[in-house]
């Protein structure tokens, strides 16, 4: 028996992860490699766990994988979500196990026959949003349904934010994740269904079709649509249901603000920023602005009747506010202006070491039982403990951690392609995090 | 020697040039080869032609490729632009001459010094636009340059229209070229200088980023700008110019109502509309509208009031006469909005057998000489003659034919990638151009 447990990357979200499973693991006799194309990253994530070992690692050299994969009996993949494929298929070819948190693509569900033939579980969405939104849907899903109750409406919002006492900037935010992702999230055409229609929403219009979402102690939040919530009408068991929209949640007005950088173009990822040495963000913007623009001279007041809002109201200086109207040099060159707004945000938007993040949750159940329509809300709030223990670290982490376990422990019994809806993934991870903190309130009304 | 030239791909644009290649073979004892996927095709094109010869041809089968690039001494590719690396690389590894029509990719480019060794052009940019629009616009740049002259703005338009006596629908518009891409005209982000300033425009702001263009005898158009016109700063020897646009032409009212049919997003390609049966155009339309339309039971009026125009209004009223708001079945399934747009339009907007269609160029160039500013408007009007000589496939095929005969009497001495810039193409090219009827007129202001 192989008894190592493969980490692939060791970026932000991966310390509370390498802290659970180390302390797993020297109880039950497992050891833990920590994989990373830095070894000085894998090295600072398993400081102090004598268990752990970190090793350099490049998930395009395919020795290194499949030495690697050999010497794992479950890999755990944190890379970047393009390369879980090469590490899956070499899990299959050596009959190991995988898991990741990131969205089950088509390219990996045509592994399903392989996997199952191997006896190999490929398990994704095993994170935080996909993820632990996943299993507690489905939890009160499959409990309604047992108590006789139709469901007709199902909508879930989740969001990483920053807590109220570290919040020291009017967008409400700051980077608890991959920053290069909370720029260009979105980007696609979301997908839900409202109401019996579906409804596709391109990207520019994205984060004008904002739903107000309360969440008790907490307040409100702007939520807006995450990919395609469609697809989850069967892997919910929902075929008939006439409301299913997945979010994300960001602070009031976020959205809004984060609007008219879309609107400029400042989210674009698909070219470059070439022939203009001595770059400036406020040069930038001007390009980015119609040249009927061009005759307004102040920059602030350009943009906000670009965008037809109030130069001095909060969204044009939530936009100020991060200096993207400064004639201030870029300081990089040759980048799309996604990755140039990255580098600014990326100096604002700070987590700091004494900061705590929130991840805040809310799934709300609009169904008919016994004749009478009632609506379930189940909110979930969980505070980062410091910056290794964000909320986000948890919460990605751990549901990937406890379903390993499980897999040593031998209490999960399932092979092939997943992500985690079934009652022997969700009741036993559910329980788990209830201990752990990360616990969700309900509340019915109507 | 191999007197054979190779034509791959026999689609709408061919006619011309396969008749103006076959007159010229026959005079200097060279043969033709048209080589389509469809054998059908390519015989359709070639019949009637004693020295042309129709071949089945699949560009993706390496043989085959490598067979027919070996029997011919020039090869032209008419085939969609993502095969013609395929076909350069070929033509290199046998020391073959490459022409094409389509836009030159880096990747093309790289091929510029395996050119030079093997002594082969490889030449991009061939046709009307990119092409004629080239050729044309040095050869005035040059000759104002050797007047002494300073030139401050060049400002570009063509436009692949349908000639007045033809136009039977508001939006004054008939395909006459490949309808996937008019659907999908303009993605990416278009890239201009104005007034010293680069601008970069989404493309979900395209279609209002217009200017009223003016031309002697054919009128109003509205112009909007196309793909990358920065770049042609060093390509044009004009790094020093403050504004450079190249544009295209559309019948005035055209952009506002593709506009309606941007922001509802139905040019998306990026997926699918799946799981949908009986789906409808209206009911389409209405999975495209933000739910807070909905609740406006007219889909018109619903339309009309997402995009702020009068319901009753030309834009509109253009959307309403394509179908798109009537609940017919769309007919075929799992299409992207984009093709099911298009779908639609090639049963709207069909060039008949007896119409012309009719292509415009404007070139602007402002400039000042001895002190004075002025203006010189360049303009080109052709019109189809039949519906296998159209303005489209004239504009097209004779440049790429007139090269090839230069290259063929040894008239043209050059290796490498190239577009047509350069004096020893567009002279000859534009001088029998002229005598063939399209032949540009100048008139000077100011």
């Amino acid at each position: 028996m192989i008894n190592n447990i493969l980490i692939t990357g060791a970026g932000r979200s991966s310390g509370a992860l390498i802290d659970y499973l180390s302390r797993f693991s020297v109880e039950s006799g497992w050891t833990l490699t920590v994989a990373d194309v830095s070894l000085e990253a894998a090295r600072s994530r398993t400081r102090g766990h004598s268990n752990a070992k970190p090793v350099a690692f490049d998930v395009h050299d395919s020795e290194a994988r499949a030495e690697q994969v050999s010497k794992s009996g479950i890999v755990i993949s944190l890379l970047p979500p393009q390369f879980h494929q090469l590490l899956a298929e070499e899990c299959i070819r050596q009959g190991r196990h995988f898991i990741t948190a990131s969205y089950l693509t088509s390219e990996m569900r045509s592994l399903d026959e392989q996997a199952k033939k191997k006896g190999v579980l490929l398990l994704n969405e095993c994170g935080l949003d996909p993820g632990i939104d996943h299993m507690s849907a489905v939890n009160i899903i499959d409990r309604l349904r047992t108590e006789g109750a139709v469901l007709k409406a199902f909508r879930s919002y989740t969001g990483g934010l920053v807590a109220p006492e570290s919040n020291d900037n009017p967008w409400g935010y700051k980077f608890s994740w991959n920053p290069r992702n909370v720029i260009l999230a979105g980007q696609g055409t979301a997908k839900y269904i409202y109401e019996g229609k579906f409804k596709y929403i391109p990207y520019n219009r994205l984060f004008t079709d904002i739903e107000m979402i309360s969440v008790a102690g907490v307040g409100n939040f702007d939520g807006y649509a995450n990919r395609d919530s469609i697809s989850y009408r069967k892997t919910y068991g929902l075929e008939h249901i006439d409301t299913l929209l997945r979010g994300t949640l960001r602070s009031p007005g976020f959205c809004r603000a984060w609007n008219v950088l879309v609107q400029l173009g400042m989210t674009d990822d698909s070219y470059l920023v070439t022939g203009l040495p001595d770059l400036t963000y406020a040069s930038l913007i001007r390009s980015l602005l119609p040249a009927s623009f061009d005759s307004i001279s102040d920059l602030r007041e350009a943009v906000a009747s670009f965008c037809h809002l109030p130069s001095e109201g909060e969204a044009i200086s939530m936009v100020a506010w991060t200096g993207i109207l400064e004639d201030e040099p870029v300081g990089i060159p040759d980048a799309s202006p996604a990755r140039i707004l990255q580098h600014l945000l990326e100096q604002k938007w700070v987590l700091k070491p004494d900061d705590h993040d929130m991840i805040v949750m809310q799934h709300r159940f609009d169904y008919v039982k016994d004749g009478l329509s009632k609506i379930l809300y189940s909110d979930l709030v969980v505070q980062g403990i410091d910056s290794v223990h964000t909320a986000m670290a948890m919460a990605v982490g751990w549901p990937l951690g406890i379903v390993t376990k499980l897999l040593i422990e031998k209490k999960l019994n399932l092979t092939g392609v997943h992500i985690p809806v079934m009652k022997s993934i969700y009741d036993p991870v559910l329980a788990e995090l209830e201990g752990l903190g990360i616990k969700f309130e309900e509340r019915t009304t109507g």
